[in-house]
């Protein structure tokens, strides 16, 4: 299998949330897969898939995009390997975790850790991503990390169902984890390549989890090039 | 089996969110049952179950209170009739849902409503009630109605998860409801039991949603003592 996931001026700094998501369930289906990095502006590079963002996993002569079609693709193909589901009831609730991922974890982590991503972008995407980026929020990169403390604060504090659930197990999945861990998990991920910016208390249940998550698949997550 | 459930002045006013998930719960797993309802104040009708919060379940010779341990009690013990969680993945995801509709979606509606409930309670129950709410809201009751049209406007952004999700699937057990949809909807129902004020704008998909949920069982939610 060949995926194309998004990298930084290192091609090594995989940072895209979506791509971690389905880089960890490789893993978990273990599934061997060659990583292409991709750039924002490589389209043409993509431009196979009908479409111009990663991840793209090509599987013989299948391609595959968007990371939930990925997925969802990955359990059907190869059933025997340990699901990403588990059944078709856990599915459909992965699909609000995916929804409170992105809808509520990742913009918030976006406010943060904005000026950070573009310091450690290609130069042939700085331009790109600026304004695309400036057009979506209305204002200059730099104008949304000026409240970053506020911003802080309503990040912690969004997180409570999370710290609530890991009061009584260690993974969304329950004893283990599953697709709903690497959704989750994928923002955090995706402001720890790029950012020495600190979103959690070492107290955190949160963090705990954090850490569960980066020890998985002897460390993989952990090793990534990114901050500490 | 018998339900204490938590009443309002009138004895046919059934509002508790924590209630409403195990009476759908029941219904959804097909068992009949006896109501009892229950006012804040009747500590001793339920001290035979170790605490002081209803729902309480008996059968038979058990008794269970606490939501969470009612909804895991039914499945285990009634493993033929239609499953609530449907897989132990899915019960482990449903916690971080019952977290969510706890801790965002039950707060913001608190803040909204507050004073409907009061209003609705049995004489004895009022006293209680304002002295525990307003101990934790570290404010009188009124206070957190002064700025609804701000809370309700934060209260319907928070809700974009669970629209998100509707985009896709009818439920958030997929096609068909299961105990997660129950949890999500309690909050909707605690309103419409104790509160003429307009949380969603028919046009929501989330009123979709709620729509539907008010259609079950033969329009059960609906067609409780409330308001349209």
């Amino acid at each position: 299998m060949k995926l194309y996931e998004l990298a930084g001026a290192d091609r090594s700094r995989l940072f895209s949330p979506y791509c971690w998501r389905i880089r960890l369930a490789l893993l978990h289906k273990g599934l061997r897969f060659q990583s292409f990095p991709w750039r924002f502006t490589d389209k043409d590079v993509i431009a196979f898939s009908g479409q111009g963002r990663v991840p793209v996993l090509i599987d013989g002569k299948h391609t595959v995009s968007d990371s939930w079609a990925i997925a969802e693709y990955l359990d059907t193909e190869y059933p025997s390997c340990p699901s990403l589901f588990g059944s078709d009831h856990s599915r459909a609730l992965t699909r609000f975790i995916q929804s409170w991922a992105d809808e509520v974890v990742e913009m918030q982590v976006l406010r943060m850790i904005i000026v950070d991503i573009y310091e450690h972008l290609h130069e042939k995407d700085k331009a790109y991503f600026r304004r695309t980026r400036e057009q979506h929020l209305g204002a200059p990169l730099e104008s949304s990390i000026k409240d970053r403390d506020e911003s802080l604060q309503a990040f912690r504090n969004c997180l409570a169902p999370l710290r609530m659930t890991f009061e009584t197990q260690p993974f969304l999945g329950g004893d283990e984890p599953i697709y709903a861990d690497y959704i989750a998990f994928s923002p955090f991920q995706w402001a720890r390549c790029t950012s020495s910016f600190q979103l959690l208390l070492g107290s955190d249940p949160v963090a705990a989890w954090r850490n569960r998550m980066l020890n998985l698949f002897g460390g993989h997550a952990r090793n990534a090039v990114g901050y500490d």
